[in-house]
């Protein structure tokens, strides 16, 4: 699982920081996330491959959250993309995007397929074989949704000594990667225990920005692998945090203590702080493996 | 009069590319025309202070001059931006940004002031004291206006010396700027230019992006100082401008000459060149005094 930082700055896009916007690698998937203002400059700085995302994930439709997503698509028609995109995101994003495509005239040669999201408790919205993606409903000035990746639980893995030595034909491996018991050659019932190894543990990503401290989000981030969190301030600002409906570093912290999560990733910093070292600092009196966001930052889980 | 280039690429940004926008200064206006993806990052980095900008003009609604206008208007929001803002462009920009802020539910604060154009003829569409603009009807594949900046011509200078030996009283020389014959101490009528000098040359400047070859504006910007027109191919990829409706460096050219310009300079390249100088080049098989726009690029004229 790999997630690269393309912005992780709260409100304006300036010389040196970048509005929200990662890129979620997870099991042959790449995820875009939010979409602000320059993002598609950003993928080219970062080397995305731009066909790669078939899928962009936007949780709400504050600017520094959505404005790059326009020029994103109009970018993939111009390279002549023929790959259906999709299209996560709150209610009214399709007539945001279709207005603006309807006014140039410019219509995108491959397809474009948008779910709006209405619901306010967490749904299944995207799933295949492999990875699944459900809604973190968040309480912000907006409607807005964090988003939950997770792995499907993958195959048992063989323990080829074990499953040698049980004298297993090969016609049953499969069998045994999906859990089953099997017959050996002699016609003994094989326990699939005993020659099988538990799968890879799946791994699980929650984006959750924007958002006010929110305890409810807890029932679907509950052992989150990895939780990235917004920090839109330090708890001396938390005046600043309520009204405007974001969080501190300290209750990002506390909703990763709470969540169980493994690693807590921060990020979505008002530009007023100079020094990011005081959220890492901070959020660490509550929870020790914390994370910092940074443009251009690339992490591997 | 000033001009900053932030960005005079065409179709999608770049890492080192931008899309066109542009800065001219003039008579103390900051008008801001187009504003493509990323525009208010440029103008940051060419610290175009951001309160100065009062007037934006948009000269058509495809994204690479126009999808950084909502951003930019968002950000003013947040800087907390006192005074009104006036927009330019055609019908369609007022529902574009206002669906885009009823949908963020962010309203500006200040006053947002749309002159939504709709004519297909030259129209004057702002004018103070010192300098109007009027419209330059282009053809493209959408309704598309070019914009001529000029200065109205300005009051006489007094020949200071001339003044005194003629025996005016101070009291009349606002008179005597604004052309009119006065009486001196003596009672003797004094002819205006022999104690007058002809005003500055008034300056002028028009934006012509994105056009087709188009002789009809010839009649709008005859004799203009400085003539930025497209360029958005090369002479031997001619067979592409025309479907396109975008041109040549040499018909650009062209217009220049017969504009009677004193200065053309160039733009809205397609990447797909890598020497700009070749646009110089071929240009200046026409007309002479050729410059080439390059982002970051300031012109003094």
């Amino acid at each position: 699982m790999k997630l690269t930082i393309l912005g992780c700055y709260s409100a304006t896009p300036r010389t040196n920081t970048n509005p929200t916007s990662q890129v979620l690698e997870i099991n042959n998937h790449t995820f875009l996330i939010d979409c602000g203002e320059g993002t598609q400059v950003e993928l080219r700085r970062n080397k995305v491959k731009f066909v790669r995302i078939k899928h962009i994930f936007i949780s709400h439709l504050h600017g520094d959250h959505v404005f790059g997503l326009v020029g994103l698509i109009s970018t993939f028609r111009l390279l002549t993309r023929e790959a259906d995109l999709h299209i996560y995101g709150p209610k009214g994003i399709k007539e945001m995007i279709t207005l603006q495509m309807k006014l140039a005239d410019s219509w995108t040669n491959y397809k474009l397929i948008f779910h709006e999201l209405t619901s306010k408790k967490s749904e299944l919205i995207f799933e295949d074989d492999k990875v699944e993606v459900h809604t973190i409903p968040l309480i912000h000035r907006i409607y807005t949704n964090g988003f939950l990746f997770k792995e499907k639980e993958g195959e048992r893995k063989l323990d080829m000594n074990a499953v040698l030595n049980a004298g297993i034909e090969v016609a049953y491996y499969r069998k045994l990667k999906q859990g089953f018991d099997v017959e050996n050659k002699q016609g003994n019932l094989v326990k699939n225990k005993t020659v099988t190894k538990p799968a890879n543990k799946p791994k699980s990503y929650a984006f959750c920005s924007d958002t006010a401290y929110n305890e409810a989000m807890l029932e679907t981030i509950k052992d989150v692998d990895v939780l990235y969190h917004e920090s839109t301030f330090l708890d001396k600002h938390e005046k600043l945090a309520a009204p405007t409906k974001h969080s501190t570093a300290k209750q990002a912290a506390s909703i990763a203590k709470q969540a169980k999560a493994n690693t807590l990733v921060l990020g979505h910093y008002s530009t007023r702080y100079n020094d990011l070292n005081e959220f890492k600092t901070e959020a660490q009196t509550i929870f020790k493996n914390v994370e910092l966001a940074e443009d251009g930052k690339v992490f591997e889980f």
